[in-house]
Formats: C-alpha cells, sequence, structure tokens
C-alpha cells in the first residue's frame, strides 16, 4: 500500500519501540544506512542526533531520507517512509530525553553527549507498507 | 569500524539468514528501502530480483546499493555494506532457489515468480560495522 501518510494499520512499527534503519544520501552518490531508535509525532517521525555525525551532514547536503522499519515477529510486515527532513536545535535536549526514555533507558545515565544535538524531522511524502 | 571487506567477525550477520535492508536511489532523489533475502558469496553478496521492481529500476539506472543488516539479538550490533552493483540474468532460476533454500524455505512451494529473475551482486566500496 502506497500513501502520503502513515497508516494507522502500521502505527504499531513507528510507536513501539523498534529500531529502524534510516537511509541517507552520501556524497559519492551512495545510499548511507545507520540503525535509529525515533518516536512518531503524528504525521511525522522526530529523531535526535548529532552534528558530528556523517548522517547529518549528508542530509544537511540533500534534505532527503528514509525510515524503513521490519515487524520483528513477522519479516514481512514493514514500512517505508520517504521524506524531507528539517532540522531545530534541541537545547535543552528534550528531544535527546523523550527518545531515550521511549526505549526504556534512563537519560541520566545514558551514554552518548547530550549537547550539540538538533532533532531531525522526517515529513513523509510517500509511505509503503507490506503486510 | 570501516574497510572495504566485510569482517570474519560480523560474518554471522550477512550468513546467517537474517532479513536484509537495501537502499538504492530513486529517480526523485529519495533513498528507498525494502526488506531482502540474500545470500553472501566470498567477498560479495547476491540477491535475486525481479526486473519488474522499483529496486531493480533504480539500481539498472543509478547503480549503487546498500545493505544493512542489524542483529536481532543486539541492536547494537550492526553491518552497513556500501557498494556498486552488477546484475546478471538468472535464467534456470539457481540463485533464486539458493536463496530460499538459505532461508528455510522449499523453492517448489514457495510463492513468487521464478522467472524473469536477475542475480544482484553488491561488491562492497564501503564496509561499516558496530558492535
Amino acid at each position: 500500500m502506497t500513501s502520503a501518510v502513515i497508516p494507522e494499520a502500521h502505527h504499531d512499527l513507528v510507536d513501539l519501540p523498534h529500531v529502524g534503519v534510516l537511509s541517507t544520501l552520501g556524497s559519492d552518490g551512495r545510499p548511507q544506512s545507520t540503525a535509529v531508535w525515533f518516536v512518531r509525532d503524528g504525521s511525522e517521525i522526530r529523531t535526535s542526533l548529532l552534528t558530528t555525525r556523517q548522517k547529518y551532514k549528508n542530509m544537511a547536503a540533500h534534505p532527503k531520507a528514509t525510515l524503513f522499519v521490519l515487524d520483528p515477529t513477522n519479516p514481512f510486515r514493514t514500512i517505508e517512509i520517504r521524506g524531507d527532513v528539517s532540522f531545530e536545535i534541541d537545547p535543552g535536549g528534550e528531544l535527546f530525553e523523550r527518545v531515550v526514555r521511549h526505549y526504556g533507558q534512563d537519560p541520566d545515565t545514558f551514554p552518548g553527549p547530550k549537547d550539540g544535538r538538533m532533532v531531525l524531522t522526517l515529513h513523509p511524502k510517500r509511505v509503503v507498507t507490506n503486510g
């Protein structure tokens, strides 16, 4: 099924704390993929990222990305969210803390820098679901 | 860790029948991701695909792709294989049957067309492992 919104029948794939695969485009023209934690905000997907990361540099140069989530209990059930991205500074690390908590971790003890973080918002333009 | 080959310490991620995420570049400039079954042949990754699929069309136009595999028992352990792709006709569906068997299925009863299949070979150019 293809749409421009995240269909309700597949909300669980983005609402439960599944690890997603975020793909961006590298300067060499190759897709680059990394594992990401994320949260859904209505029709959008948000994740926290450091500006030192390659994926941030890729999206700053080419503001498009795709999030893919596989149902761990049924590999034929998937969601692919292709979209445009925008960034905002996350000065207090609020989104970072929210994401960490969503994945059952304590932001106070979770390793990884809290400073220099951006909120990445993925605005879905095409959503493909299977299963 | 970054290299141009698949490191032995992460061979299990590509040798066990894990579902991978294959990302290609669409004509709209957005990465496109799909779940794939695949096998390793020495230093290369092979998968079977139909020429009617969007991912085939994407790679025919832009012969680069990235395979990402997440360890289902440890989401911090991942492998990302970025590479160039090449295609060969798979007239007898041999690679298709091999892939289907590798994932514990019987090619004789597995749904999905056996004709019109190509062998996609991913030639790793940059491999990034975590965990």
